[in-house]
């Protein structure tokens, strides 16, 4: 099946993403979750890679970190 | 909400995207759903903007059509 050796692995680095352009937004997440309207829970186990996220959602995060989608996936996949 | 107002807009961008890019690959729906192990109902969800992807469907279904998923997104949102 396409993707499913990779799938524990791209929930984890897209969560190591997801943190790493949070921090540098000076937000914690407590602050980020509030900006994005989301559960603090949530937006901790999407950092930790154990929430599959879904478009909207991606949609979400990516306007509250100020990059496109397509930005936020450059590189996650090398 | 951040997200909200183009919550809509964005599945429905992005199964155009999909349609346009499954097509470009010669596959049907058919094909295409065997190809990603998902049913062929569900890619035509997709297709018609009824389906929030999530992060492991959207890796399988970027790497069926054989891109990344940073150029999977690549100028939706604009």
């Amino acid at each position: 099946m396409l993707g499913a050796q990779n799938g524990e692995d791209i929930l984890v680095r897209f969560g190591n993403r997801v943190r790493e352009l949070r921090r540098a937004t000076g937000a914690s997440q407590e602050e980020f979750a509030f900006r994005c309207d989301l559960d603090r829970t949530y937006i901790s186990g999407i950092e930790r890679g154990r929430r599959n996220v879904s478009l909207r959602n991606l949609v979400t995060i990516a306007q509250a970190l100020d990059v496109t989608l397509s930005q936020l996936f450059d590189g996650l996949e090398r």
